[in-house]
């Protein structure tokens, strides 16, 4: 019954007053929640993020931190090339893409005239029952959203593993479903550095007009800063993606600036920080015992407010160029959770080729992965093992 | 002979030409220098400052921290309360004010129509020939500028200590002087903050007018940039004292930002430093860890140019309100050469009425006496007994 729900016509007018989701309290699931996480039977970890589900390099750095085998798509799919699943798997980790709770196809948004941006395209009922039912140990049979035809696939059973990571458009939006999660993140690349990075690759590199890309952010923009961006409030780390203040009135887009801003009272959880806790720092570590090349590097830490929450940030503008940088700077930090001196570098050369893997995107994301790994360990009482390192320090 | 040369009376278009003793090579004597200092007999330490000699509070900080017992005036004088030494002394310790080096007595300077800052004023033969025979283990008989009268008063005995600490004026006008030097300090109080502790004392609290005021500055400006100064190119260590930038636009002078400027390449001296040695950081202590009271604490250190020679600066704007955050701030500095946790601290608390305990000015001022007696010791071999501890940090 619950899972027939998700293939329901969902009719023009067939409303769940998802808008009005944002801040109400329900307190009855509420307390449903608390109970199933203090289970501890399923960790839940929300990630949102404007971007395809799935493959992002993100994910690939959170699993490959959180080790495990055999990762790869449900079931070994993908090869032949067709759309079979959006879910992720290893015998430790599921990632579970949210676009599979859109409520209508492709040719049903055509007829409700509303983007899969808003919340009233997602069916966050069935979300909030299929993802409770995961933390409680339960095997589901979750939708299956298909990006290529943009039709509801048939379901596909996905069984409860220690940590279970939903990634998508709306893991915070809803409140029922944000209060299963143990931990969410935000990657919030802001309206500047969207712009650049799609100047960059669609006129740039593509032949688009400026105007035809303007307007094509333009008509995204309402519905994103309506359903999405608000959940950054919500998140326990946002990710923000920034331009450089290294370089005045950069517009490019190539170096960036990226806070890691940590909700302050989170529990299990210590904020990453550099040198001094709870002070306010500005560190440039390129000087007389590390030189870096033109722009350089830039860190800043310290207490700050983010949307009305108490938070303390880490920033890192800047590029870096080579290993020494990278471990120079992760020396200085404290509260990284690595398991071994030189983690976090030997994280960022693994996936070397992947974007941002030269700046704070990378290292941001890759420190968020172990933090993540920490606050599942204390959570679970479950050791993860970290892989032996290959990295000479 | 040579003590007598002081005495004459040196009429106007006696000229012994010091304007050009900046930048000018005397190779002989500079050979002769090299060999005096290694000789290793008495360490000599120039102290230039634009105020009186003596009793200043640098001078107390610098001597409390040298220890030796039986600290004042040459010969226990003073107690008539007539002017009999400039000359301080401890066992260990002695204080030579150059004022003692003028040429002329105040008569004297009215036919010259120059003033005391005025190279051609000060007999910088006389200067030299006495500390360099003082380096040398041999007993001066040095002349003596009554401050109260303006005469050249009888010379008196001064015996070399390990330790001859010269103050005033002119420590680093003159090369050859400058050469003797084991280590020089700048006391660099910049025009806009004498401007505003001037308006504080001469208008506010004497009821003299601005205009008065501005006058006098006016009139002292001219040679002090000329004759003073330049100095500062040739000190070992610069302590500068600005303005706050925490306030903005602030006139009152009662918050400072001082700059602790430490030039590179220095012989046995490692500068102090911030957190990581050789980078750039911004420090502001105040915040969740450690509290303070409006407009706060703020640090800065790294590597600059100042007046061309490449050096390492540590800055502390703004004022200590307690203990703690005077030992919080200690305790997160390196290389301070103190002798146990908290000495820097101790020292501040003991000078805790005298003017600049509760800002970078006497903060700076004790660091550079506990630098200076790590200096010391490493020249010398002989270890300086500290004091014993009386705070429990």
């Amino acid at each position: 019954m619950m899972i027939l729900s998700a293939f329901l016509p969902a009719a023009l007018g067939f409303s769940l007053s998802q808008q009005s989701a944002y801040r109400t309290h329900t307190p009855r699931s509420s307390r449903a929640v608390v109970e199933a996480s203090a289970s501890g039977d399923v960790i839940l970890i929300g990630v949102a993020a404007d971007s395809g589900c799935g493959k992002s390099t993100f994910m690939r750095r959170l699993t490959g931190i959180f080790g495990g085998t055999n990762v790869g798509p449900l079931g070994g799919g993908f090869d032949s090339g067709g759309w079979e699943t959006n879910t992720l798997v290893s015998d430790t980790t599921t990632v579970i893409c949210l676009d599979d709770y859109h409520l209508n196809d492709r040719q049903g948004r055509k007829v409700t005239k509303r983007t899969a941006l808003d919340l009233a395209e997602n069916n966050f009922d069935l979300m909030y029952e299929q993802l409770l039912a995961l933390k409680s140990g339960e095997t589901i049979m979750k939708p299956i959203y298909n990006h290529v035809n943009g039709t509801l696939d048939t379901p596909e059973e996905i069984k409860p593993t220690p940590i279970v990571i939903v990634e998508g458009l709306h893991p915070m939006a809803d409140e029922r479903v944000r209060d299963l999660l143990d931990f969410s993140l935000y990657l919030d690349i802001t309206d500047d550095v969207k712009f650049a990075w799609k100047i960059q690759r669609d006129m740039i590199e593509r032949g688009h007009s400026l105007e035809s890309i303007q307007a094509s952010i333009e008509a995204r923009k309402p519905d994103f800063d309506a359903f999405v961006a608000p959940q950054r409030e919500f998140a326990d780390v946002v990710i923000q993606v920034l331009p450089t203040q290294l370089i005045p009135d950069d517009k490019e887009g190539k170096i960036l600036r990226v806070r890691f801003i940590q909700r302050d009272g989170k529990e299990n959880y210590d904020p990453v920080y550099l040198f001094d806790e709870g002070s306010t720092i500005e560190w440039t570590p390129c000087g007389k015992k590390l030189t870096c090349s033109y722009p350089g590097i830039k860190f800043a830490y310290g207490p700050d407010e983010f949307l009305g929450n108490e938070v303390t940030v880490l920033e890192l503008d800047g590029k870096f160029d080579n290993l020494q940088e990278l471990i120079y700077v992760e020396s200085h930090l404290s509260n990284t959770a690595t398991k071994f001196y030189g983690e976090l570098t030997q994280q960022m050369i693994k996936m070397g080729d992947s974007p941002g893997s030269d700046n704070g995107t990378g290292f941001f994301q890759t420190l968020a992965s172990l933090k993540i790994r920490e606050f599942y360990e204390t959570l679970s009482g479950v050791t993860v093992e970290a892989e032996t390192p290959k990295v000479a320090a």
